[in-house]
């Protein structure tokens, strides 16, 4: 920071969109952000001057790219969490550590944990064969949701299904599973919270996360009608699984919200998607916060910059001349805020995301939708 | 920005704090930026993976710059006209054009044009002996203010004599120089527009600029106490010029309130210090908003995210070491903005930039106050 080569150097592991957008935030700290990137076509990689080239599932990679770095973290939770402990051994800096991280890579010692310090989750058991499976539907009732127990993401390793004949083709995968009980939400809540080394904590205000065909596609700051006692309840059941999980950095909660009470679906230790909107939305980007809280640095103000915030994600469309209809999109909405990923567009890829800010409901979802409609293009 | 490779591609001759900032606000757009820079230890440099190495004065680096740029643009003032022409007539699309920044480039040719279309300037003179200063301030009194003609920023360049033998120093220097009237302002203003190629033009709040020393210390916006007329007839003269001039791109205007009115006192055609406070505290900043305009598309609201914001400059105190104040910057205030620039610390250099928002403005601006005292350390 003072003369340039003291600056803090972050190492974030991955280069998708998530440390892309770190990259605007550590710009603004002076913080030298690196990354790890399978290829320089990556998202960040495309924005990130030191980008180094290497596999996260080696070692040796691993121990290359933290060398220098003032602290590691994640942009996905996919790297081994022994090669994070020989990290952690040799004296790097890593947040979040392995024995966090395994909560979010692993969901049978997530389900586990969770269920000991009391956190509501959806009734669950691991599975692996067809007779444990039909055993827990006679104590829960089709139809039963199937997890890959490590993996999955937006949906992928996650099948629910209403018979033993459907669950025998999952079985089929042959990876470990989880079973869990269906569970009648009224919606989806998320809850962003940051949790630095030396345990300050901050947590963002609740989100309704809206979700299609297994991919959230839109959520909304702060979840409209929770009443107080909720949003605080949510808030807390936040904050004690970063305490008691040990978490440094972020980490988001999903939720289910249900006529008995708010359950536990997944957890997230990482920037995430259902905290898009506080790039403009809160006084604090959760990537500024990420940032700050993994270098151990005062966390900020999660405060919300105004009444209401809607983030669109925008998925890809079949015609990929995005640029072709931006042009529409800013012209019609001059408060619309834009992100694009530098990803090719593929249908269904997530390629960028979309924020409206103002007053009224109804009128900034709408602003929100029109665009990713527009930009989307014809389907 | 479908295919990544078609992502606009814009080119900005310079890499200095404004290219840095700039980038923030590319990543999000999915804009390529390149810059064109002296050494890979500037400012931007660091931050922007398609930095090319070259000289801004020699029409061949600009050429090779320029080629695969779908606009090419400015982070300052110092190309020259000729090569600008040389660029379009190549068929770059440059914003600003040579014709309107030599507005920003030659303080002579602006005051004549100013003058000629009815804009309130200083009574001015261009002088070239002691002779023509003391005429100069026979007619319109001691001090005088000489200015080179080209090439000053940040008060390099200006001087305000008290007499013939003062003037005769400056004289000495060699350098084409200008006389104005010493304005006895009340405060300094500054209107930020943003004008587009085919013509759309914004303008931002117009905000007050505290100067130490002829450096800009601190920017509030809105300008306090700004009656609504003066308001609206500093934005109208900031929108004649622009349009009047041409200018493509940002164009900032530094003005002095006096008691019989406004009178303008400066050009810069790019982003600009006194714009730096729409980072958080508009819903465009005028980075996204510049990118935007030299890409002709629609332009974005300048509408305040808060009622008061606050710009405070960092510059650079004898002790390098920023980063190991930070904390306490940070912890005393979370909701406080940081941006560093990545430069190399030096006393009174410009090294970075913090931002306060809130409601009231005495405490905002002893929020932004308290920051860079304490982040400039001992002095």
């Amino acid at each position: 920071m003072n003369s340039p080569n003291v600056a803090p150097v972050v190492g974030m592991v991955g280069a998708g969109q998530l440390a892309r957008m770190t990259q605007q935030a550590a710009i603004a700290l002076g913080i030298e952000l690196r990354v790890l990137a399978n290829s320089p076509d990556e998202s960040a990689a495309r924005v990130i001057t030191q980008t180094v080239l290497g596999d996260y599932r080696d070692l040796d990679d691993l121990r290359a790219f933290a060398a220098g770095c003032d602290a590691v973290t994640f942009d996905h939770e996919h790297v081994p969490g022994e090669h994070i402990r020989a990290l952690t051994e040799a004296g790097v800096v890593v947040h979040p550590g392995a024995d966090a991280l395994i909560y979010a890579q692993d969901k049978a010692v997530m389900r586990g944990r969770l269920t000991d310090i009391g956190v509501p989750c959806p009734a669950w058991a691991p599975v692996d064969s067809l007779s444990d499976v039909e055993g827990f539907a006679k104590e829960n009732g089709w139809p039963v949701v199937l997890k890959a127990v490590r993996g999955g993401y937006d949906g992928r390793g996650v099948w629910v299904v209403g018979s033993p004949d459907a669950a025998a083709e999952v079985l089929k995968n042959g990876v470990e599973l989880l079973a869990e009980a269906f569970v009648p939400f009224e919606r989806e809540l998320a809850v962003l919270v940051a949790r630095s080394p030396h345990g300050q904590g901050v947590s963002y205000p609740v989100v309704e996360t809206v979700q299609e065909d297994s991919i959230c596609v839109e959520v909304i700051a702060p979840a409209p009608d929770l009443d107080a006692e909720d949003a605080a309840q949510a808030q807390k059941i936040a904050l004690t699984i970063a305490n008691e999980l040990g978490v440094t950095g972020l980490l988001a909660v999903e939720m289910f919200q249900t006529k008995t009470g708010l359950m536990v679906n997944e957890l997230a230790m990482r920037p995430h998607n259902s905290g898009h909107w506080t790039i403009e939305g809160a006084r604090t980007s959760q990537f500024e916060q990420h940032l700050r809280a993994v270098l151990n640095l005062p966390l900020g103000s999660p405060t919300m910059t105004a009444p209401v915030v809607v983030m669109a994600n925008l998925l890809g469309g079949p015609d990929p001349d995005i640029f072709r209809r931006y042009e529409h999109v800013l012209a019609h909405d001059p408060g619309i805020k834009l992100h694009f990923y530098g990803k090719e567009v593929r249908p269904g890829r997530k390629i960028g995301h979309v924020t409206a800010l103002g007053t009224d409901l109804a009128e900034v979802r709408a602003r929100a939708q029109h665009a990713v409609t527009c930009l989307r293009g014809p389907v």
